[in-house]
């Protein structure tokens, strides 16, 4: 066959549920010629990031690191890694995420455990406590910080402290947090988080950073079973992580000087700075939105500023004029699913679109569309 | 923490196990901006990456995509999905990959029967044959097509022609392989076989280009037990990359806009121009080198061109040499493993690398480094 002609990206302004807009340093660094994962330079990018992530995710863990996948991958790492068969894991699932959780836990073997709250809720603590006092066995409490299928933002810090010194690990879904609003690893008592790098950090989809406590890395050595992935293996991902740079599978090394790139620019900034722009930009255009007559999804005080869900009222058809924002103005926004796909929209404003002037020209071109 | 400097990459001549080098106009291809992985752009990139990667596994298979990992997650997609717990496999274990293919067999659930050759030889046809009548319940065979570990060159197609007719899946790793040697998935009767980008195709690390019969996708509808990962589960993906679009997890849309450029590439060529570079270029290299005093390991009649394993006599420092290669001239080749360890290197003139004028580069280096 002849090959097609070459591929030329459309400019997009990325309002969804990521990928977020990646500074054009990011695309530049990951353009470098490729070198290989055994090479010295590799592993000194590779302990860069790692250190990097490390004041990110506020953690001292020695195993810290990014899985070669998407999110996804990251949170199976967790879950495959931590929960052999037949272990308790009880699940917050308050939206689609916890519900993936809670699949990925069973598929690891577990008893699920799962805490139902309607969509748009947070989940108690009081919950948690409870489930444990009558799973008194349970293994993992996972929780997800950033629902991005709600908007809903869990408080951790709460349900950390409730599972000192019990057998349980903590494990936290950060996919859509990292970077955007404040994350405490190890004050919150958290034993396993995993990200993505398109959300708030504004780096291309292709890996998840990951960390994990002693405590957690402690029971992968001990676990009785093999881990059900070779893939997604911690101690395979730790050997070339760590001093001894063995690999395990192939590295995606142009991936990883994006994301040292991106980790760069998100420290030129600072954390709190960052974390301060995406609380003020958020909250600018969730006022500004219900000026529209949108109504917001997730319960106030829960509200995640750097990922917004919203009703349009009846008149409004949802999905065309999201259709339309795309087409007539190059702005990507999500659509809701779940429980919130009826008129409902998604809008991300995460890493470089947490910017008054792109709240601006959303609402601008929103208005053009409602009035047209 | 204050940022590290930003990481420059150096210019290598990638001669290794892959990756292997890049053409610029790949680099550039996913350097353009971000686009989400729900945009009808993505959607597009996507069925072209497909019907490229069909011309080139030479197949008519619906289910041809490319898995969001490195060249193991390929192999895990076909294992994961295609075994359920109890299944007999057969593995041909000839090298590293073959032993990395029954572990993943074994996490899959499987009863793994290995049939072991000696570093450096084929699996014979007869010994699946006799493997078969011995287990007339096998549900898969398996076999490396390029042994990445051993530059063994494995023959396919008597195989392909021994399991028509039986219920015996045929799976084949063509990591190492698929745009370099002669490859005919329909032809030679494989249900499944799985890449990696940085190999024959010249393309960055991070996506795993695979191919499913129907016959093989049958048996995965028909798995009486949920598959033991969602990152890798197939449904998933087919989901994404099939008409509806329904996206099960993110997409490295960048990654995609690469492999797409890379695939035009080797259609620009020819994909039978290509073999036949492939395979004068590695015969000059093993003539070449083999006038250093240097032994080839793999047998002859069985070498792969595009990745050669070879022996240093005992005066040389084969561990020295590698690494002057690299510190001195920026030339990467990779050290023996396993059973090839001690005194050997593997060679990889893989996609851009075979090439007349690297060879020379690569002698003229080697030549200068021994004389020294």
């Amino acid at each position: 066959m002849p090959p097609f002609p070459a591929a030329t990206a459309p400019e997009r302004l990325l309002l969804g549920a990521g990928p977020s807009p990646v500074d054009p340093r990011v695309l530049a660094a990951q353009a470098q010629p490729t070198v290989g994962h055994r090479d010295p330079f590799a592993f000194a990018v590779a302990e860069q990031v790692a250190d990097m992530l490390r004041t990110v995710f506020r953690t001292r863990n020695t195993a810290t690191l990014a899985v070669a996948g998407t999110g996804t991958a990251g949170m199976e790492t967790a879950m495959l890694n931590l929960v052999e068969p037949g272990d308790t894991v009880i699940v917050g699932v308050n939206g689609s995420y916890g519900a993936r959780v809670a699949d990925l836990a069973r598929r690891a073997g577990a008893e699920v455990v799962e805490l139902e709250e309607p969509w748009g809720r947070a989940v108690p603590a009081e919950r948690i406590e409870s489930a444990l006092r009558a799973h008194p066995e349970t293994r993992v409490v996972a929780l997800v910080h950033a629902e991005t299928s709600t908007g809903v933002h869990q408080p951790l810090a709460e349900v950390g402290a409730l599972l000192a010194g019990t057998e349980a690990l903590f494990v936290v879904d950060v996919v859509t947090s990292l970077g955007g609003v404040p994350l405490e690893v190890d004050a919150w008592g958290i034993d396993a988080a995993y990200a993505c790098t398109q959300g708030c950090l504004s780096v291309p989809p292709g890996l998840a950073p990951v960390t994990f406590s002693e405590r957690a890395v402690d029971r992968l050595r001990q676990r009785a079973t093999s881990v059900r992935s070779s893939y997604l293996d911690l101690t395979g991902a730790l050997a070339w992580w760590g001093p001894e740079h063995d690999d395990h599978h192939a590295v995606p090394v142009n991936a990883l000087l994006g994301l040292h790139e991106g980790l760069r620019i998100v420290l030129e900034e600072g954390l709190e700075t960052r974390w301060a722009r995406h609380a003020e930009v958020g909250e600018l255009f969730q006022d500004h939105v219900q000026d529209r007559d949108a109504v917001l999804l997730a319960d106030a005080g829960h509200r995640l500023p750097q990922l917004t869900t919203l009703a349009w009222p009846a008149a409004v058809d949802a999905a065309t004029l999201r259709r339309r924002l795309l087409d007539e103005h190059g702005i990507e926004v999500a659509g809701g699913t779940g429980g919130f796909a009826e008129r409902g929209w998604r809008v991300g404003l995460m890493g470089q679109a947490a910017r008054h002037e792109v709240v601006d020209r959303l609402l601008d071109a929103v208005d053009e569309l409602l009035e047209g």
